[in-house]
Parts: C-alpha cells; structure tokens; sequence
C-alpha cells in the first residue's frame, strides 16, 4: 500500500476502526465469539460491499484477503480490549474509533465515485452511504432501529464531507487534497457535533410562531 | 422529456410523488430538516436504485442530477405544506399520492425489465420492488415494521400493475398503451382497496370450517 | 437438470424448501395468501438474488421461470399442509427443511462464487449470505428481529459448510464431492446444533475469572 494512494490508507483505516466499533458493540451486546466476528466485518463491510455494487463492480471483500485481514485485526483488537474492560463501548476512544471510520469510509467513498465518473450528488451518495452502511448494517444486526442514525448528527457529517471533496476537486485540488479536506471535515463535524450537542432544525421548529 | 417516452414521463411522476410522500412522514415524526430531505431522497431513490442494481446498471438517481431535482421539488413542497399543516400525513391528498407514485414506479419498472430482456416474472417481479421499495425503506428509516406493506393492500396492485403490463404487450400492444394500462390498473387497485377496504383471505380462513 | 450439475441440484432443493418454510411462518402469522406467497418467493430467492448481485449478474430468479415455478412448488406445499395443520410452524419437519435449504444454498453459493473466481474468503461469505439471506429476509418481513441467527446456531453451519467446500478443492476434490462434503457439514452442524443445544462462547465468559 503506497502512502501516495489516498484510497488505500482511507480504506485501510475504515476497515480496521469499524470492524474494532462494530465488535465493541456486539461484545457488549453478549453475542457470542462467532457474533462479535460477524458484526465486526458486516461493520467493516457493508458500507464498502454497497459502494462497489452501486458502482457496478463485485465488492473488494469477496475478493481480498487484505481487506478481511485488516478487520479481522480490528475484531482481535476489540475482544483484547473486551476481555479486561467491561464497558468499551460508551468509552470516549470508541466514540473517536467510530469519527475515524467515519471520515475514512466517506473519503474512500468520495474517491471510488469520482473513479467512476459520477456527478456532484452521486459522489455525495456514495460518500455517504460508504460512510453510514456500516453502523446501519451493526445496528440492524444488534437490533436497534436504524434511524439513530438521524438523531445524533451521524449521517450529516458525511455528508459535508462529501460536498467538501467535490468542492476542492471542482477547484482543481489534487486528488490527495480533496481526500485530506474531506476526512478532516468528517471528522471535525462528528467530533464537534458529540462534544457540543449540534441540532439540525425540525420543521415543526420553523411552524410554531406561526401555529401556536 | 418528450412527452413520448412512457419511462420519462413515469419517473418523472414517481420522484416527485415518492419524495414527498416520504418527507411528509418524516416531517409528522419531527425529524430534523436534514432527517426529512434524507427520507424523502431515500424513499423516491431507494425502488429504482433497487431496480437498477438488479438489472445491472448504475443507479439512474447516481449518474443525472435531474432526479435529484425533481426528488428535492418534492421534498420542498412536502417542507411547505408542513409549515403550514400539522397532519398532512393524513390527509386523503396523501395517500393519493402514494398511489400515483405506487403506480408511476411499478410501470417504470416494468418498462426497463422489458428493455432488458427479462421473462414475464422477471417483469412482474422488478415492477413491485420498483414501486414498494421506496415505502418500505421509508418505513425502516422511520422506524415502522414494513410488513405493514402486506397488511394494506399495498403491494399487490403493483403485482396486478405489472401482470397487466406483461399481458397487454403479450398482446402486441405498443410500449405506450402497456404503461398506461399498468398505471391504471395499479391507482385504481390501490385507491379502491383505501376506499372499499379490501382484503385478501388468510389460509386459516379457508380452513376454518374443516377444523373448527 | 443433469444430475451431474451440483449447482442445479442444490438449486432446486434449497427453493422448494426455504419458499415451504417461508410460507409456513408467514401462514402462522396468519398472512394472508398475497403475503405467504411473497414470503415465501422472498425467502426462496432473496439469498440467491444477493448471491447474484455481489458476483455482478442478473438474478436468476427475474430471468428464469424454472426458478418461480419450483418456489411456487414449495409455497404450495405449506399451504395444504396449512389447511390442515395448525402448527406447522413448530413441527421437526420444518427445522428439517430449513436445515436442507441451508445446506442446498450454502453449496449452491460456494460454487457460483468459486466459478467467478472469488478467492477463499470470498466463497465462504457468499456461501454464507447464499445460505441465510432467505432467513433474514423471512424474519425482516415477519417483523422478527434477525438476529435470530446468531443465537442459533444458524449461520455458523453455513460459514462452516464453505470452508468445508474451500478446503476440500483446495486439495483436488472434483466439484461434485465438494458440493456433497459441504452440504453434509451444513445439515449436520445444524441438526446437531438443534438437537444438542450447541453454544458459542462469549468474551465475557472468556474474561469471568479475571474480572469476578
């Protein structure tokens, strides 16, 4: 892996933080040892595995035995940590494992579409669902309702990454620019969305003057 | 769009209606802004995207921005007309435009299955996940169980919409007739079974006097 | 169908099962008959679909009516046995078709994934998702919580039938004892799982001693 390829250091780093997220939450869940490996790779998988079926090639996972070794590596690191601490998952470190997959899998999203020849919003989409597929494909597989997602600003920041990326490539960024440009805003965008509590508006918010 | 391309005319109809149905539910269930936009774009994005990744190709509402468009016009005025309503999820408007959408889907489905080459189930099969795709991820986003599908008569007009399309090509009846056929038979189908409040019968049913 | 095409075989078993046992939990939940039909063509089809999507083909269930037509066999099936049995649902003889539909799909996976040139892991994830696609999607539009499958013992037989298939190619085994060596591991995993009551440690079972 060249440190020149953005999308191998983002994937590589995506991979192994949600598939140690994916399998901090099932240990807490108490699935057992063939669980916590299974929802460590769906974690680390699915956003990726729908990523390249969107784009129209067989998903990098069923064909790379790197890719499952790094989220194995990630499942290895949490049932590590699971063993001598109860309470991984609410542990703030999580939480910025969870940020750090985030921005990558967004990245790696952006630059597989780009690749590809999508437009502005497809890019978007599939930074995005890159990004969200596997914390919704964890939180199916926990059975917790998927739509969390809306509540605690998770999809949103993928989102202004994306956007950012397509906006430095417009400008004529290098590829490694927009890659470094989008990571960052993920990551600053859920971070500060965690620390400060951000709210989007609802609408029912803009009615109430004029309702009540 | 030249008013001559049923699958135009169809998608065109489907996104906008989708895509404000789909807001409007979420706008009833006090989402955040960001939470309406991405459930009304998930809800008029998700059956075609189904149904193009099925057929094999890259998702329409990936490659043109015009799709984009029409899913945000919906989506803005399901934004207007909940500034101003509190219960627009439900009123009859509403569900009408769910049947619209139901039945501009399930024929735009049936007409790509045709172009590429699929059997009669194959047809029948593509026009019901492009036209209930949309309501179910719509319903797993909201949280809601999407067996409801089975519960309201939901689906099976789009089956009838699709048999509807086969045999009347099967006929030789030209590319334009076949949609509005479909079309008709899938709002009629669907607005009937609101209004009459159809049922379909179990198999308990039918065993009940051999058993009771 | 030659007999001599494992594929074809395992095909046509694993259909008929899974749209029996999809159509018999949908007939104890008292669907009606739209809805254990579409129950049980979506458990029959919807691992394979999956299957065909991530190794980039059209599904066989849309192209070809042979497909239909034996699911059509299975729903049948438990309709008649569901008029005159109330309890179908909890009968051995459906775990026994379940178990056979698994083993049938986990090897019809294994081998499309081995002739698309998928390297080890490949073919036990789509063995995999072949085997419990059906299950899933069964207890999604069942309104059950998937995950089901972890605490039985349910996916584990599948994952353990594919690397029985990778293993035993891999040491010059021709096709047709590949496919019977991993439908024999997945129908006796998971019988035996049932009959003995096999379980999986956790990692807190694991981290007792030190944490108590």
């Amino acid at each position: 892996m060249p440190v020149s390829d953005p999308f191998a250091v983002m994937n590589t780093v995506g991979l192994v933080a949600f598939a140690l997220v994916g399998a901090t939450k099932a240990i807490r869940e108490e699935f057992d040892l063939f669980g916590v490996t299974t929802v460590g790779l769906a974690t680390a998988f699915a956003g990726g595995a729908l990523r390249d079926v969107l784009v129209g090639r067989v998903p990098l996972a069923l064909q790379s035995f790197g890719e499952v070794a790094l989220a194995l590596l990630g499942v290895a690191f949490a049932v590590g940590v699971g063993v001598v601490r109860d309470d991984a998952d609410d542990h703030p470190l999580t939480a910025v494992a969870d940020a750090v997959g985030l921005a990558a899998f967004a990245t790696a999203g952006a630059i597989v579409a780009t690749d590809h020849g999508l437009g502005a919003f497809g890019v978007v989409a599939v930074a995005t669902i890159n990004a969200v597929g596997g914390g919704v494909v964890a939180d199916l597989l926990l059975d917790r309702a998927p739509f969390v997602l809306f509540e605690d600003f998770y999809a949103s920041p993928a989102v202004l990454g994306g956007i950012a990326y397509v906006a430095t490539s417009a400008v004529g960024a290098p590829a490694r620019a927009a890659a470094i440009g989008c990571a960052g805003v993920v990551v600053l965008a859920r971070i500060g969305a965690l620390t400060y509590g951000w709210e989007i508006p609802t609408v029912h918010a803009f009615a109430r003057d004029g309702r009540s």
